[in-house]
């Protein structure tokens, strides 16, 4: 281990990019900046016409690299130990899969006079949802072909994905698509223009991208899905695999030396390390201390969960994962990737809608916090409320959009508080399932490291899970943990430790406070959880016979008893 | 028909009494009072340490009688055409099964001085809930006895009722049990009051509240269930049936003459005919109209559904209906009586626990008023949402207590104005299932009037009913429908119509407004409605097997189908 050297993550959202300085050696952080992308709504291009339309520039993402590395850098000066030749190396992590056109140089298209200000040709933001249909053909397809391209993908392509987005591009927009030379994901980009190389042929791509997005399987089908497979869809897709890639990397690996065009602008030396890119929540899962038994959980408006698994154990396919891929999240380990497609949005739509004015004022400014505190109060099954949590559909493990939220148990006396509980019970619940499927394929998780904003906000949810998943709920001690996992695969690349694995050690951290199961609740709640399992079968799979007749008289005894 | 003559009926109701004096020729109503029962809240003496308690005294009974009689009389006085010696009959409706512990005398036992401050002694209102389980004891001996006195009623007892009160108060009140010479309903006392006979012996006692809440039935077992039957259950109701009778009468029966005393109380002439009491939703269909083919539907809080069939045709036992007495609401006619649970209390819930401050603003005073008119703005399906409307059990077809409330369809973009609307959707479906059942055993409903205050405040109701139901939703004319019916009864025990028919055909009016089915309408709602039968039997009874996968799907596929 290298004592006394620094690296930067770089972390792109969706609505800032932020850069942080970390100490290799302890992970402490000491310079930090965002930059709010200028364009748009947010910092994402919509259209007015089109709900399902998101874009973003990317003359917001070259800025915001010059600003947040300068103004960290800046900031980390004022601590004594630093000084910007002791920086090492950069990770970059972004959202994804955020595609972008680019000509036979790898320049974006938006970047040219010619394109600069056509939606299309800019970065198609992951929750761009334009490609709904071009995502059924390619599932419908990949169905009819063997090997059958999503299987380690969910058995469900979506319309936030690489491909789908790009067929999408080639029905709406000639112009664009034909001056495409290839297709790059944002977190390809950003680390090929800091070394300066964009040459689409040559630049090295992130195997988190290929593999979760781009039904890229090395070994299963030797990289990408056959031409043949995309002609078959759509012949204006001859000629895709060529414009592409063949090889994929982990996000430790080094793409190369930061140019001296760069070097300059950032203030940093010309050569240090520049690693291979990766999406925002896979690094975050390494800045979280992601190892086996360990499920990283990041919470927000949606939840990201992940687990790794080593690659010389037998794993088989497992059914409703988003992706299983090799060294996405660490090398060596196949990445396991779940995820939950409402979470706070629910928690917000609540407070949105339906709290009323009493409950307001008494509340004051912060409604989640009063619902919080009042929920503390409430004994699990007290109100006899049962939510399903798919307000946003179902991303794991029943992989399908036309679901959608229930609640059972309402009465007369049913409070909003009660509600807001319910649904965060309903989120645990789905929380379970995962881990459920997970470990009955062998993937077993024995505590949950949580990141994000919920986490740290909400005691009442963090005390929830842990009873409802019968685990300790951890928090990770950054607030920052995507740019932490970036900063140590830039420790890694360069060369402040051998690995992932010794970086996290050094690096990352977890808070003081630990939430532990009750086994009161617990107890109430695998009462709760089979009805919940029963109600999450009987609507979410289609060949479930079941006899519900009991749900409601179940849940009668259930609060009768949490009152005695 | 004599012409130029008057009747009183009076309408004693949950908080409050009401008079009303009606041109027996015409229906027309000429003066009217009201009396808000001074003991208690709001007229309900409850106890802080039981929710389920709810009793009335019957001090404000009798104070009430006087000052609306009286007050109502005043009012009439300005009329030319009236005299109070043209008064020719007195008819009376409470609510019920409200049954009140008598002495000897027949007089309340809350009204001797020993008693006066004890609420076991005073009426035990319709809504005291302190007897379930006296209701379950009796429900389950019902079903192992042959017969099963509980055939006509629905199957289940309920703790609302006259034997489960009377078994309750043996249990908890030794000393008033004892002291209860007989127990009688609120509107048998009242008649008998009048005529200055309430010697509980030969007391004549309504048919309405003996066959809809005391099992009472000539026909199938020679009137009230036997001794042994009470004997079974609780040794303590040992000799009740000798306390208490073996005939029961219809409302347009006459009682005899109102006594010197009580005639010169309430200003009227001695000896003007008083007719046996009835329930005020039985008295309030008879002021509606009601006929054979005509269902009457008196909308509150809760709603009562009735409907009458001639005893001369052949009729089954009904399955889930609350009630099939011979003559409770028309002589010569089964009076058939269903209900919902909860109606107006679901839509009040909604507006006072789950109106977002936003919404609550735009509104202004009048939510209701908003929710209504945004209700008005939406197709039938464009919400995607789907309720049961068991938020306070299922009364009838499924007789269930232990039944909840259940929305779904649910997503984060859901406003609670959709909410408003799916509930009044959910009631109208399970008024559908009622009248579904009704039919299935010949008795059919071609028309639908209303009356009660959400029928005149809510076109977006009376339009989604004519829809789901299918057929034209009028209104009584009568604002006052239960004290009209029972005024009615008063103008034929006092000689002026031959009889109940005859008197409605005088006296009973509609509004000009109609609600008509809309055909494009019609038919989202059987695709609704198709669903909500899935769930109701899925959710609602026992031996159910069924597949719910469709069910979302659905929903998602007529919510696209209403925003094309």
């Amino acid at each position: 281990m290298k004592k006394n050297t620094f690296s930067i993550g770089i972390d792109y959202g969706t609505n800032s990019v932020r850069a942080l300085i970390v100490n290799t050696s302890t992970g402490e952080e000491i310079g930090t900046s965002v930059y709010n992308y200028p364009s748009g709504a947010d910092g994402i291009i919509i259209d007015n016409r089109d709900p399902h339309l998101a874009r973003q520039n990317p003359k917001d993402y070259i800025a915001g690299l010059t600003s947040t590395v300068k103004n960290a850098v800046k900031q980390a000066k004022k601590h004594k130990e630093f000084s910007p030749d002791k920086i090492i190396g950069i990770g970059v992590d972004t959202t994804g899969s955020t595609p972008l056109p680019v000509d036979k140089d790898g320049t974006p298209l938006a970047l040219l006079d010619e394109f600069s200000d056509n939606p299309n040709a800019m970065a198609w933001l992951w929750k761009d949802h334009t490609s709904r249909k071009e995502a059924e053909e390619i599932t419908e397809e990949a169905h009819k072909s063997k090997p059958d391209y999503t299987k380690f993908c969910g058995g469900t392509y979506s319309s936030e994905w690489f491909f789908a987005k790009i067929l999408r591009l080639a029905r709406v927009d000639k112009k664009v698509f034909d001056a495409a030379a290839s297709f790059v994901e944002h977190c390809d980009w950003i680390p090929a223009l800091l070394v300066g190389n964009t040459d689409p042929k040559t630049m090295k791509r992130s195997i988190c991208a290929a593999g979760h997005k781009a039904m890229f399987n090395k070994k299963a089908w030797k990289g990408l899905p056959s031409q043949k497979f995309f002609s078959k869809i759509d012949k204006r897709l001859d000629g895709i695999i060529d414009k592409l890639y063949s090889e994929a990397y982990s996000a430790d690996e080094k793409v190369g030396g930061i140019c001296k065009e760069w070097a300059k602008k950032l203030g940093l030396k010309e050569g240090t390390a520049v690693t291979v890119g990766a999406f925002d929540a896979h690094l975050g899962a390494v800045g979280s201390g992601i190892k086996p038994g360990v499920l990283v959980k990041i919470l927000g408006t949606s939840t990201c969960d992940m687990m790794v698994f080593p690659q010389s154990a037998k794993l088989g396919f497992i059914p409703g994962l988003c992706g299983i891929v090799e060294g996405s999240i660490l090398p060596k380990y196949y990445g396991l990737e779940a995820g939950q497609s409402a979470v706070g949005d629910i928690f917000n739509w609540i407070v949105n809608q339906l709290v009323p004015e009493k409950t307001a004022k008494k509340a004051g400014k912060n409604i989640h916090g009063y619902l919080i505190k009042q929920g503390l109060k409430m004994k699990p099954g007290s109100s006899g409320l049962l939510a399903l949590d798919w307000n946003n559909g179902n991303r794991t493990v029943l992989v399908d959009q036309n679901l959608t939220g229930q609640i059972t148990g309402l009465t007369i006396g049913t409070t909003v508080e009660e509600i807001y509980r319910a649904y965060i019970e309903a989120t645990a619940f789905g929380a379970r399932a995962i881990i459920e499927r997970m470990a009955e394929y062998g993937v077993k998780a024995k505590s949950v490291v949580t990141a994000g904003g919920l986490a740290e906000k909400n005691p009442l949810l963090m005390q929830i899970y842990a009873d409802v998943l019968q685990m300790p709920m951890k928090l990770s001690s950054s607030s920052q943990t995507c740019a932490l996992g970036s900063a140590m695969c830039g420790a890694v690349a360069g060369g402040s430790h051998k690995n992932l694995a010794l970086a996290q050690k050094a690096m990352c951290g977890l808070k003081d406070i630990v939430y532990k199961p009750k086994a009161a609740n617990v107890k109430v709640y695998n009462q709760l959880y089979a009805l919940y399992k029963k109600l999450h079968d009987g609507f979410g799979t289609p060949k479930f016979k079941a006899n519900y007749f009991d749900v409601m008289k179940e849940l009668l005894k259930i609060r009768a008893e949490a009152h005695e």
